[in-house]
């Protein structure tokens, strides 16, 4: 399929919607991401790249390299990992406490904050520079060797996280932290704050397209059982509190960050990245979100 | 593809099964049904049916009825709909109040009580007979023209419907139920007790599978667009507060009910309804939600 | 002590409040009732009446008779109501249902809406007309035999109930209401609706006072620990959500209703009602909390 | 009136009652102390001194001394303190963070750990070694000048602190923590961590039930205004999730400490303290309740 013309429309249609969103506010350096950008990458199974726009500007991946955590996590843990993380939508906003007190410290999902800190911890308790695992396993996905971190970025939002640091105390109240709070936090600011563009983060989902494996080096990553169940939890919990929405309009699964990236993906089919900075009322991109439910309609191809 | 060796395996490996669930008990007459059924039906888009077990036996759909419901209210309002009912998981039971408090009586979503007490005053304000009204869809989605609800079953249910009687008051003291909530839950009781076999109910959500349009005869029931999403709902919302567990494990749109049916969608491929009356601790049929899971496992086939 | 200079300075000052509450407006007969109005009684234990301004003025005295609703059920149940009923403040609006979820349909205490409806159903076992049981006891208690229920209220009222039928409801589908919810919210909006000046009511509160016995005639109502415990659950539960606020600022065991009125008692001294109906943001009447927290600091007279 | 019989009646009903209880355990230090302790004392207005059983055995004081750091903050900031800090009483448990989230992160009264942690936040800003800035008030208020905390206390229960750290955090995360939360936690360990006598807590309490003037040194503490309603705090919120309940059976302000100390307060009269490791499931001293509710039944004595 020629993802092109889709790409170009998709490009011309957001033009007016790139100011209607907010940029995350909550650190100073994503603040200050200028608002009118808009890129968008397909990499299909063949390695083929279509992209539009911005797709070669990096940007913080957030929130989205909460999937790549968890990744890490599966591979070391397996379904253990479930017994200290559900799997179901929270029904309350990403950074909510409530659930995890009236649950007892197990928080919903590995996509909620409460959850990706369990899910840094499990990495904490293997590796000694678990984000660098991260960028690591980033890089290889990508087959960008340079990614990194953005080091600025990471002690920014460090020095602004009481909010997690509150999570990550309670989660530890309950016995389902095992790690130093600290030592949680840096590696979780570390690992939130890499640096990517849509081309390589499009590359890097892929392996959930091709059943669980690398189709750049045959590589496995998942298996092909985990890789579509790790999709399904994407759809189900990918979007913060907006998943019910986001399925129902784009139907695919999806992982968002709040600095303006979406990933998802098209079984058998392709990778996708789309980023614009502006988000909605539910910290998701604006515009990235009615490019993906743009390309669905246009092409077609949802999961449903 | 030929269903059916697949089907017999899944009988043979669920008979241990059945005694562990537990029946619905809150109405007598469904504590009455005894526990070692099962069945399951596939039906393709050809209208070739493979069926496996109890498949024939007719039971009380329950919560099924929901989603037909909600599609006759989706033919009726359209869009309009989504403005007294979101549509994201709840994160809480199927019958709390809680939500609907925080929320100021805007259900989560259509398929937990609250939501399908509000789809079902939709009927009762457009039709004088609204149950009657699901039955017949139903009859004309199926080709079964003889079933209908058991009224013994509507009336017990309507005898031991205080909990949803709170949920309608407290939906209409915010202005979202427009009729009396005696005629709504009248009629909610009753759609709630239509009877259907799983060949029926494997044949009546053939339309989602088939893009909005029934493939016995060629009827559009929705747009392709409306029908894509109704399956992105039920994979989201569809099994109670479990949902996110259940498309992690089985991967496929489905709707449950506590009479022990669910029925699920291969997009572009089959209709499919497996029932089995012992219930796990969400309310969703024990056996049932393993036949599912094991039919995706041993076909390869699910959304992800 | 001379109660006429506190009263009348008392009366002066809050003049220029009146105009700053806002008359409920949830039923038309109470939003139709003029702002700009004041009355003040106390009544001590030797019967002397000391009033001010529209004190012989009757109005709905609304929640106020959910105390001796109370009263009523304490010398049918004694301390058996309480297995119904608890006695903590709720930390949530009067109104509220998530509370009666978490705590399985036991009301918090029987002075929020939940609570005096299950006081309610015990009366409703006991007695065949219970709003005129109650409202037989407050002729006696206040030595007004003509006082009585205005049936415009309680039908306006009744008509506009569906948050109680929800709580109701709510209640009964944990066992806890035991007659059918109809009667229930029948009684209860009728002894809502009494209809008593400040004089009449801060007679009918003097047993509070004095220790379980009606002054007046001698007649034991309560013993005399009853007395003072439904005292005590007046000062932590008695003026909504706003009780610590209340307790501090004023110091007096009190019941408040939305009709404007507040009963008070000042232990071994006297019985106390104020009424306007301009109510602030939990529901108290504004200028009379304002009253009693100027009485207690005129007076130096509080009960700590 | 003479204490004396009625502290040996109380003294004696109690010791079948002092196996019951179970001592704080989630510190090991608190958690070492032998159950079979029991001792009262009573302190009227002229200093004399009523005791009985280990009145002189000292203890940890643990939440009592939420008490003195009110006291001293509002010494300090006056009503202002109000802004950052409600006095409701919570309808949660003590150390619970729900209802931080839905009221922003203004903790509900004082006396819980969050409202704790923002009153120490209030002396960490005024005090360089805001711990011994209580203690130092203690001793005052006792007259004993060799009153201290227990640093092995303090040290263990900060070793123990996620709970609280997670809502220091919380708090934080809201802007209402203004000094570093280790500091804050630091100095609310070390203040919970003093070490006092029943005998030294009924002589530190007595200002409250002497309009606010220490009657020992003629020296105000709080005016009388501050002082009624400081005791009127204590009514409503001073013994945890049980407050409604305790005013209900004892009728007194009071404040209670999981070391199993309450202290009490009868205006114009005396300060009470009893001691008794062993806790009810609200965290409140089995026997300490008990023997005050003894104590207001046998001598009639009450505020209502």
């Amino acid at each position: 399929m020629d993802y092109r013309p889709v790409l170009e429309q998709i490009h011309a249609t957001v033009q007016p919607l790139l100011d209607q969103g907010r940029v995350a506010s909550y650190i100073p350096e994503l603040a200050a991401v200028p608002l009118r950008q808009f890129g968008m990458a397909i990499v299909t199974l063949d390695g083929r790249v279509h992209s539009v726009g911005d797709a070669q500007v990096a940007f913080s991946i957030q929130s989205i390299s909460k999937l790549f955590a968890l990744v890490l996590a599966l591979q070391a843990e397996g379904d253990a990992l479930w017994q200290r993380v559900g799997r179901e939508p929270s029904g309350t906003p990403f950074n909510s406490l409530v659930q995890l007190e009236s649950e007892a410290g197990k928080p919903r999902n590995p996509f909620i904050n409460a959850g990706a800190l369990v899910v840094t911890d499990i990495l904490c308790s293997r590796y000694a520079v678990p984000e660098n695992v991260v960028s690591e396993s980033l890089q290889k996905l990508s087959g960008n060797p340079t990614l990194h971190y953005d080091a600025r970025v990471a002690r920014s939002e460090r020095a602004h996280s009481d909010r997690n640091a509150a999570m990550a105390h309670f989660a530890k109240s309950f016995g389902n932290l095992r790690n130093p709070v600290d030592a949680v936090l840096d590696a979780y600011c570390r690992h939130c704050a890499i640096t990517m563009n849509c081309e390589d983060l499009a590359r890097a989902v892929l392996f959930l397209a091709n059943r669980g494996v690398n189709p750049r080096n045959g590589e496995r990553v998942l298996s092909a059982s985990l890789s579509k169940r790790l999709s399904a939890l994407m759809l189900t919990c990918g979007t913060y509190d907006a998943a019910g929405d986001f399925a129902f309009r784009v139907g695919l699964p999806a992982k968002s960050g709040v600095g303006g990236g979406i990933v998802a993906v098209i079984p058998d089919t392709c990778g996708i990245c789309v980023w614009s900075p502006g988000l909605d009322e539910s910290g998701n991109s604006h515009a990235g979100s009615l490019a993906l439910e743009m390309l669905t309609t246009l092409t077609g191809r949802s999961i449903f």
